[in-house]
């Protein structure tokens, strides 16, 4: 591996994580960087893509309470300034709108599509793969 | 850390997503590619060595629907051609044999040996450890 | 990047899995060798500060049979020899003190304070935000 090589995966590891700290913190500054002009998140019945970063972190807000998107396996193939692959991602959705906490998680497999542009590199598409979602309680608070 | 140690871990953590992805995908070449000539892969109550790559996908096919390899921390030591380390895998394992689905996570610590093979790093060997197994039911699905 | 950032990048991430391991392992000095001299852990209800690895260790084998860290995204600042970011963790807490085993999994966002010492990365502080905790029994042994 050239350093060039090497420092393209470690920003793409990084982009990845952005992402997932930016959604959890609800910060659309953060979330917005990752991504390309006219980028767009798509997944099973949903697509993200006008005011991407907006309208993602309000959906969060809106529905959860708290999130937390754990990331897992990177596998990038760098051509150029392009660049594909796959992560897996395991979010936690949390809420108490029926009742008592509980924990969503989000099995997710995203396959990528990525751009360097001026040197950094953004996302263009993200598409969720979904391998299943499983929900539990939330323990009590302690006391 | 030279530039050569520097690659020799990422691509060790590449061969660790690598090996993870494929066993997901059910890729036999991308699987089978993670493994030196001879390798082992056992861990309590089984060993996978002959035929390595297609067993064990035939294996995860013929008892699950699918499976997600989750992959965290790395800690690797590299000395020369040969490297010796541990890294944690959650391996979700999705089935619905026995009624609606179920996800079977099981906390594996690999203890692996490595070794670079015209300038690859491949497995040697992979031993698990299994910290527990835990049992959850699937949401059903939305709509 | 230049090659001391990338560097530098990849031995921070060597840290905070050198931490997960070494606390899993119960490994007093691999854990002590994470921080630096007056370095603090602390959380909701907890500091840990004076003989910290030795304390912290004592702490988990009191309390649980085995534990499973499992860390998860990087994002980490470096400024000269200080850094600072967040990693994510699960961390696995499995118990039988109350009869049948159970996995209790204590979902952490790490804000930390690093130093670079004699050219090795050391923790100065870990701050543990906790997102939630989930308690699943344990699948009974096969047999």
């Amino acid at each position: 591996m050239t350093q060039q090589e090497i420092a393209d995966q470690l920003a793409i590891q990084e982009l990845v994580s952005r992402y997932a700290i930016g959604a959890d913190l609800r910060d659309v500054a953060m979330y917005a960087s990752c991504f390309a002009e006219g980028a767009v998140v798509y997944g099973p019945g949903f697509e993200m893509k006008e005011n991407l970063a907006a309208t993602t972190i309000g959906f969060l807000a809106h529905l959860y309470d708290r999130t937390m998107h754990n990331v897992h396996n990177y596998a990038y193939t760098v051509t150029g300034d392009r660049a594909t692959g796959i992560t897996h991602c395991v979010a936690s959705h949390i809420d108490n709108k029926n009742g008592p906490e509980t924990k969503m998680d989000m099995y997710i497999r995203y396959h990528d599509k990525l751009q360097k542009i001026n040197g950094e590199w953004k996302f263009n598409e993200r598409r969720l793969e979904v391998i299943c979602t499983t929900t539990v309680p939330i323990d009590p608070p302690r006391g």
